[in-house]
């Protein structure tokens, strides 16, 4: 892990290659401390991503700004994927572990626009919530 | 649509009465601008949201500062909730539109700690990018 730019990088990450300019991407929009561009794996028209410039593995190792920096450029690039695309129903999609379908080790979130026949497959099983008063108290002990 | 403290409020909306105090909730954080909670159907254990105090259906209809409000909360979040449950792995989801089932009409963001028996399930589906050059620039038009 080194640094470029003040920003934490593995040199390693194919994301971090994107910011540095050692891979292309199709850029959508860039500021000082995230990038947008094009998933080149799309499971939908428009599939973009928007990853901080730093590289952090999971969202709970990113700085509060910079997680805010991530979800505040959001509301602009789904109104202007959806004009772009036609879509009028979208999922922001962010994993952290391969448990949980995470497959490049630097935090991005997914702007997915979903059609019946494309997009994100979501299955939902919900059950019932039966501590939690136990349950929030203990996470808030932990916050 | 009304207004309370400032914020657009929808009184016919479970998320706006839980916000004014209506409808108990398992609070884990507020603050000015957010609010989270658990949610009463999980889909696994610590299944938390994350939701703006001001009414908007849509994260495209969100202020940016408020969309950023919300994605700030949720690295100390998913810390306190992987610390209390023992999970490794999370996703974030936030549903736009009921075709991508969205169930509740106020902007919402979803914690969901993975494993393998319960959490969010994922059908991924990826195709080809063939024209990411036209596709980008024609988003960034609409930006």
């Amino acid at each position: 892990m080194d640094q470029q730019c003040g920003y934490p990088r593995n040199s390693d990450c194919i994301f971090c290659k994107i910011v540095a300019g050692q891979i292309p991407c199709y850029e959508l929009y860039g500021d000082d401390e995230v990038l947008s561009f094009l998933d080149v794996g799309p499971v939908s028209r428009g599939h973009a991503l928007v990853i901080p410039r730093g590289h952090w593995q999971t969202i709970d190792q990113v700085p509060d700004e910079v997680a805010a920096a991530c979800m505040r450029v959001v509301p602009r690039l789904s109104r202007a994927i959806m004009r772009a695309t036609g879509a009028t129903a979208w999922n922001i999609l962010q994993n952290n572990g391969q448990a949980a379908h995470q497959a490049v080790d630097h935090v991005h979130l997914h702007i997915i626009a979903k059609s019946d026949d494309a997009g994100l497959g979501i299955q939902w099983s919900p059950g019932e919530l039966d501590d939690g008063q136990a349950l929030a108290k203990s996470i808030r002990q932990h916050l």
